[in-house]
């Protein structure tokens, strides 16, 4: 079973930047990731007027676009999909997933927190809360805290903790 | 298994032209229906600066956007997808896929085939060749020929040919 980790943060907290970060560095240690980002609302993929974009236009319940490097997908969809779900039906052949957001739901969370926007932690009281990137006051006890800005060492222990066959040690 | 229909053409004959009034007339009867696009190039899906695009632009070898209508997926792969190996991994629960273009494989064809572009048919010879949509002064034997601009009476064969349990009768 391929493993989750969710990257959650109040809006504007760099999430986003933190996960490039990461899977920057992950693939440079020769892993393969996938990543999953929410959207409350109906996204716009694709480009308006290329054939692809045409077609689902039409009313195609799943549009593809295959090429010798890289596919792309669009499809209907009835219901939220839990990220298990997306997992069981959509992802292979990775190590790890990296979802952008999903703090509602049960898997392990790394928390982006910016002392200086003055918030609470968001997950202060989930229990899968498993680390903090950035600089907390009172991070709550067990939990690792991070630096924002270096993706190594937290990557490392991204590795240790969710990703079972490492290739490589820990390092220092 | 899902039927795949291909239509096939040369550049500019009016393939997704066709596909759409195809898709939006099948989608109107109530069928559900996969296409597919075959790029030769990389092609550029997304919109530059979104997270989902920054996700896959950090190295991500899978990004998936999830809303609760909506889902897309952009994946490297390592080969060239057959249609049947898209079919097999990718597609579900719907009644016909339809591509545009793929001409080298052998699932039925339709042509798209205008005289006034003064060419000849690019499937004379291929046994796949189911029908022409268009205005051919010598159709092959046995190959049934449709207007361009009436998708109602090709869509009519194409659910007696490929969609086995059709939900309505075929017409007059």
């Amino acid at each position: 079973m391929i493993p989750i980790v969710s990257i959650v943060g109040k809006s504007d907290s760099g999430k986003t930047t933190l996960l490039e970060k990461i899977v920057k560095e992950l693939r440079k240690r020769g892993r393969r990731v996938a990543t999953i980002k929410h959207d409350a609302h109906s996204f716009e993929i694709d480009h308006e007027g290329k054939d692809s974009w045409r077609h689902k236009k039409a009313g195609a319940n799943i549009t593809i676009i295959s090429s010798p490097s890289k596919m792309a997908m669009v499809l209907d969809t009835d219901h939220d999909h839990t990220l298990s779900e997306l997992r069981d039906e959509f992802i292979r052949k990775v190590d790890l997933i990296i979802t952008e957001g999903y703090k509602r739901e049960g898997h392990p969370k790394i928390e982006v927190f910016r002392r200086e926007l003055k918030r609470e932690l968001l997950c202060e009281e989930d229990d899968n809360l498993v680390a903090i990137a950035g600089d907390p006051a009172n991070p709550p006890d067990g939990v690792p805290v991070f630096d924002l800005n270096r993706p190594e060492p937290l990557c490392d222990f991204i590795e240790a903790r969710f990703i079972k066959s490492a290739k490589q040690g820990l390092g220092e």
